[in-house]
């Protein structure tokens, strides 16, 4: 079978389309965290069962992924599907040429699960084996993100609101160091003792002052959506978003949007050092995608001196020199 | 001068002016975010001056600020006023029994000069030595907080909405242990050497595994606005929030915001130490309320085997067993 073509009028269309089924999604979103804040405890301990609440976030995990996968299916069935319950069930299709939907049905789970509004879903279209159309959106504060490869990306607060072109600035401010960032990092699930060693040097590195032998970075957030992190580097509210373990439906639709938003997105430490003075910098690879370490850093306009993606590359070498590596 | 006496009505007609106030402050906060996100960096740089920077945020910390101790002192012309920026400032009035607003007019400052929609006004008012009512107010996303004493608390996302009770579990749920917590802890400012390392090893203790020596988390969040922490744990969507360097104007809203709503809320180890079997546990006094050390943790169902209060008692032994203490 051949691939079909993708023409930008095409990815207009599945955005129109993808939209309106994260609505959809966000609905179920809802009602699933209502179920889960008002589930009765256990009469006994008062905790809710264990495996009742994994239950029941999984439940709604696989009830918006198959309503997503359903729509998606009966109206391109031409294009693969990717999402994170498909994922862990077994069925892991290569990547191929095809258009591919690769897709988070809630991202930001550990918020999902206490009700804390910081989460999403997240709906990415890969053509090519590059991420080429992004849409996210956060049901409980209404903010729905979107993006489309050439086509710019915006945010809007609820459904008859004006979308907003992003980044904000609208002329994106120069980065002197990582003193001056808004840093988003996360704890994630692997908290061994090696790792959290590697996780809380990086730290001191980071927001460490000189005599803690750091960088004293303005501010470090742990927001807990991969999705939402990407878009805040997109809006300009975070200059850098850094993450070891996430997977590639947790970042695809974001790293559509933020690339329309000029940040600039590589992977590893050794990604980077090969790839950072190479044309081709900035191209979000099979390999970066699927290879579960990211950072963005945000738009920076270009100056007399440094251009915005020389600026860019600086920032993520101080960065990279200053926080580990490891092994999701 | 005699001290007023504050009737229930009373403190409902002030939660009515408070808000419209919050209102008319979030207009300018939000003025002065886009002035900042579109102020011209230097054209050499492309850095926007730190000076330029911080006399921007300074400027509208100070409006928003002037703008609440005038429209406050006119309406309560008898009433007390403790402000963030008129505290920096050297007026520093003791704490007396009279009614006195406690107002931070920017919370969570940067985010906001990054423009991550995370940031609030925080109006308190303290009676007696006592926090008596607190509004919240995020201008970004319009989500509003209110709570007075004796009356509960809500929350309401725009104008026009119902306010919504919190906690939102119309039961809430036991907690058995800190890794099933979402826990904010915050950086702070304090990067020293020593506080980091004591920062670091408190958040191995939370966050790492058995093999760590931990407690092993659900989550670990910075969020940025000691304020909107407060009112997450209010809302449950946080279980504990923990910090060391806060001010009386940070909390003192969320503090009625979070007890309304069936928070516990205690200040220091030595503080909780002394106080933890007292029956007056859980009055935010005086030293707590000034004392810059606070942990809330939330509502929690009585059990057949422990009433909630004993387990949030227990959460907080486990928490403060776990991390350690410092001064700010």
């Amino acid at each position: 079978m051949s691939t079909p073509e993708l023409t930008a009028r095409d990815l207009q269309e599945i955005l129109s389309f993808t939209v309106a089924l994260a609505y959809r999604a966000g609905e179920l979103i809802i009602e699933g965290s209502e179920v889960i804040i008002q589930a009765p405890p256990d009469s006994e301990s008062g905790v809710l069962e264990k495996k009742n609440a994994v239950d029941l976030v999984t439940e709604y995990d696989v009830r918006v992924e198959e309503l997503v996968k359903k729509e998606l299916g009966s109206k391109y069935p031409t294009f693969g599907f990717v999402g994170e319950e498909s994922y862990s069930a077994g069925s892991r299709p290569p990547l191929t040429d095809a258009p591919t939907f690769c897709v988070d049905p809630i991202d930001g789970t550990t918020n999902f699960v206490h009700g804390l509004p910081y989460c999403c879903i997240s709906l990415g279209l890969i053509y090519k084996r590059r991420p080429v159309l992004g849409v996210v959106f956060n049901p409980f504060t209404g903010q729905l993100f979107t993006g489309a490869k050439g086509q710019g990306s915006f945010v809007q607060q609820g459904k008859n609101s004006q979308p907003r072109r992003l980044p904000f600035a609208q002329r994106p401010r120069g980065l002197a160091s990582l003193s001056q960032a808004n840093i988003a990092v996360e704890w994630g699930s692997d908290r061994s003792a090696e790792t959290m060693l590697l996780k809380t040097r990086s730290m001191t590195r980071l927001a460490g002052d000189i005599s803690a032998g750091g960088k004293m970075a303005h501010a470090i957030k742990s927001l807990g959506s991969a999705a939402l992190n990407f878009c805040n580097v997109a809006q300009g509210g975070l200059d850098i978003y850094w993450e070891i373990g996430c997977w590639p439906w947790d970042v695809c639709a974001g790293i559509v949007i933020s690339q329309e938003a000029g940040c600039v997105i590589t992977g590893s430490h050794d990604t980077f050092a090969i790839s950072s003075s190479s044309p081709e910098f900035g191209d979000v690879t099979e390999e970066i995608l699927t290879g579960r370490k990211y950072i963005v850093v945000r738009a920076i306009g270009d100056t007399n001196h440094e251009k915005g993606s020389e600026a860019q590359k600086r920032i993520i070498k101080e960065f990279y020199d200053a926080v580990e590596d490891f092994e999701p």
